[in-house]
């Protein structure tokens, strides 16, 4: 037995992936620090640091390729852990995008259009920036998800005020573009170099937390999309799914974020597409052909953030899949999606 | 949390409930007495014996609600654990579905037509059967699945030749009937009354084992099936997945055997119905409203019977769903299926 995949983190995105790989006849191992996260119950949980050596040893040891859920994992664990087994993404992919300030970096050194932005450790460093630079998004460089550790600020005056709290890694500003759609564009590349994308996602967030995904089938950006996205994977020699967030400006797509993973505006794809992109990450990392990625429906997936609807209220529909995660309800967590398949 | 699933049995139908269970937010329980069965990695697994009052009490405190993945196990077992926790289908339905004569019996009794048989003790008691009953097929009334413990005796020479093994719960000998197609009929009702069928299933079968099944899209028996497995269901006060298999003779149906569990036959629900079997049992013994059983396109189910090809060669087929077992190969033995979905 060689399918053993051990995935750092254990949340709905290792539960989501395992659901997709046993059908496939792999067997998972999950490491994260937190105790009884939701995708324990699915195979074998290590509880453990991301600094213990010893403990990420002997995950590397019970498994034959590994994976994470997650960007925010430190560097080092991905890279200690590819030095014992192969890891998907590759550590550079994560370092890249881990970093909001490398991964913007990193898609001007390829021509790939993102927003204007400022690195600064301290916020004195903002005090020259153009009028027209307001307003602004801070964000931390590293860490930071489903809007945490954002500010929103829309003058001069408001950074003046700004208590800018200690980050190690640093801080970016971002200028806020006036958008006319937010979308994200998910592909899956395999160890072979071959490439598959699922249709344009349009994303409604609140709260710099995501709602709801569409997924629109034909989009007129969709050849831009997946032209981009298949630059950077490539430059960054990726194996398994990527999601690149970008904005809409005029007809033109500016990459807003990437995530070296699996990710929540491409859920969808379990109900409405030919293969999810959870079997399609399974696919990549273990060096097996992709799937066929077009979509069977349309479908409009909806988080459950919070709190969730009773079970028995949605099942009556004969056109929702209901996906619950097992994760105790607590504000602002994400704990289920549904997805409206409509054929 | 009330939706902890307890499952006797943990073999590949317990491992496919699972995998459509945990999105609708269940956790599973499993119970075998064989150690490491292939179910076993999806939830918390007890190995026990299905006499052993004390281990079977633990289980049932661990769960909400008690199913079972096969008919083989003593009625006993059943019986104890309604005394505790609500078992599904309820014990009087696996007594009935267990045992072929009982089977053969009630279809009888409520005018369902079947193949012609006679229950006997020792073969002795077959001596002054009709010439044209042969050839006949000869199988114990309690156990055997995928053709185990039967005989096929095609004369009376072959019947005073035949040696015939023990098996304390007696023998039932059947007709063979010429037919024009096997199909199966699986339906799922509801703690409600609610029932939903799948298309009819047209089955191939070699050396007793089911090997391929096509679900026959608009199939001119479909009313036919629905009324008499309805009948059954509606007569057992049934409460889960039940498979019908039966043979079409002169575009009549006549029932062969009942399984009161998810079935063979319609694993290719999974990859081409709105709901899975296993959702939908899933469902209804958790008192929830039945998922739509519409077919999405047409399938064909493949199983994998003591060999399978190398993942890799069906990978590349867009049109092909692998599902592996994670079970390791013997002769005889069910490792995976695979369905080709034609849309």
């Amino acid at each position: 037995m060689m399918n053993r995949i051990g995935i750092l983190g254990a949340g709905q995105l290792a539960r989501m992936l395992a659901l997709a790989g046993y059908p496939l006849g792999c067997e998972f191992v999950f490491y994260e620090p937190k105790a009884a996260p939701c995708a324990a119950n699915l195979g074998r949980f290590i509880e453990g640091s991301y600094t213990d050596e010893a403990q990420l040893k002997a995950f590397a040891e019970q498994v034959d390729v590994i994976t994470y859920e997650t960007e925010n994992i430190p560097l080092e664990a991905a890279t200690y852990l590819a030095e014992l087994k192969p890891v998907f993404p590759n550590p550079k992919a994560l370092a890249i995008t881990q970093d909001r300030f490398k991964e913007k970096t990193f898609c001007q050194h390829h021509g790939i259009a993102s927003t204007p932005f400022i690195a600064f450790e301290s916020k004195e460093q903002l005090a020259d920036c153009d009028d027209d630079f307001f307003p602004m998004i801070i964000k931390t460089r590293t860490q930071g998800y489903d809007g945490k550790h954002q500010y929103r600020l829309n003058s001069r005056d408001e950074l003046n005020h700004w208590q800018q709290p200690e980050h190690q890694d640093g801080w970016i500003a971002e200028k806020v573009v006036r958008f006319s759609r937010e979308v994200s564009i998910i592909g899956a590349r395999a160890r072979s170099g071959d490439i598959v994308f699922y249709d344009i996602c349009e994303n409604g967030h609140d709260q710099g937390i995501l709602r709801q995904t569409r997924n629109n089938i034909d989009d007129p950006l969709f050849e831009q999309a997946k032209t981009l996205a298949t630059q950077l994977m490539n430059a960054l020699n990726y194996v398994g799914v990527l999601a690149v967030e970008c904005f809409e400006v005029d007809g033109k797509l500016l990459v807003n974020e990437m995530a070296p993973r699996v990710h929540n505006s491409g859920h969808w794809t379990i109900d409405a597409a030919k293969t999810s992109q959870f079997e399609n990450h399974v696919r990549a990392i273990m060096g097996w052909s992709l799937g066929a990625s077009d979509s069977i429906a349309r479908a409009i997936m909806t988080n459950f953030i919070g709190e969730k609807p009773p079970i028995q209220s949605l099942l009556v529909h004969d056109d929702i899949h209901v996906h619950d995660y097992g994760k105790e309800a607590r504000p602002g967590r994400k704990i289920g999606h549904m997805t409206k398949v409509i054929r």
